[in-house]
């Protein structure tokens, strides 16, 4: 995962961002279970907290997410999507669509039915 | 990159397929370039050919491309998108339209706006 780069092909830039085992699952806990703390975003996966660390870091610096003193809790810090990072939403449900069609993975398939069914409403019940 | 699944959740199912650097950038010269031989496949990029060769293994195995003969010449194998690779074009424009509004990726501005403005027209323009 090199910031660097591939070439000018818009596919390949979002991959050298995106492109990993973690970087969507973290921010599907972000942007679509609304997780908020560093404790809850080690996902039911089991993510090493150094990878989360990583990853949370390089989006923080692409400017997908930002950390936030906690509203509940000044000491504490909260992740918080950019408007960047909400246009993934769309690329998340498209992805939990097909997973539902095409893998073994069967959490959540009335959402797989209420995008295949009508993904504008869908994208626009995870937006604020 | 396993091949065992991590959970349930039909989004990281789906990365423990095509969550890596490079997995979605053949799809993209295979289901949006319409390259068929594996030199054509040699990305611009550069894929490492021991890379390819993996990559294209994993995605026959899911039923995601065939290899079949090229029917200009028998002796040489061509990859072809199967129906449930085609599920994927939709994943890969989505991801062509985030790149070019949120990375430095510039090739093909026309197709994200394309993407933006009809969404389904520029889908069904990639499928057979």
């Amino acid at each position: 995962m090199s910031t660097t780069l591939r070439s000018a092909c818009p596919i390949a830039s979002a991959l050298d961002l995106l492109g990993d085992r973690w970087t969507l699952v973290v921010l599907r806990d972000v942007l679509l279970a609304r997780k908020r703390s560093f404790s809850e975003l080690a996902a039911p996966e089991g993510i090493a907290s150094n990878i989360l660390s990583d990853r949370l870091n390089r989006l923080v610096d692409a400017g997908i997410v930002t950390r936030e003193p906690d509203p509940d809790d000044g000491r504490r810090r909260i992740v918080l999507p950019t408007a960047r990072g909400l246009e993934l939403v769309p690329i998340l449900l498209d992805l939990h669509l097909w997973g539902t069609r095409h893998t073994a993975g069967t959490a959540k398939p009335q959402l797989a039915e209420w995008v295949a069914r009508d993904r504008e409403a869908a994208i626009a019940s995870f937006l604020p």
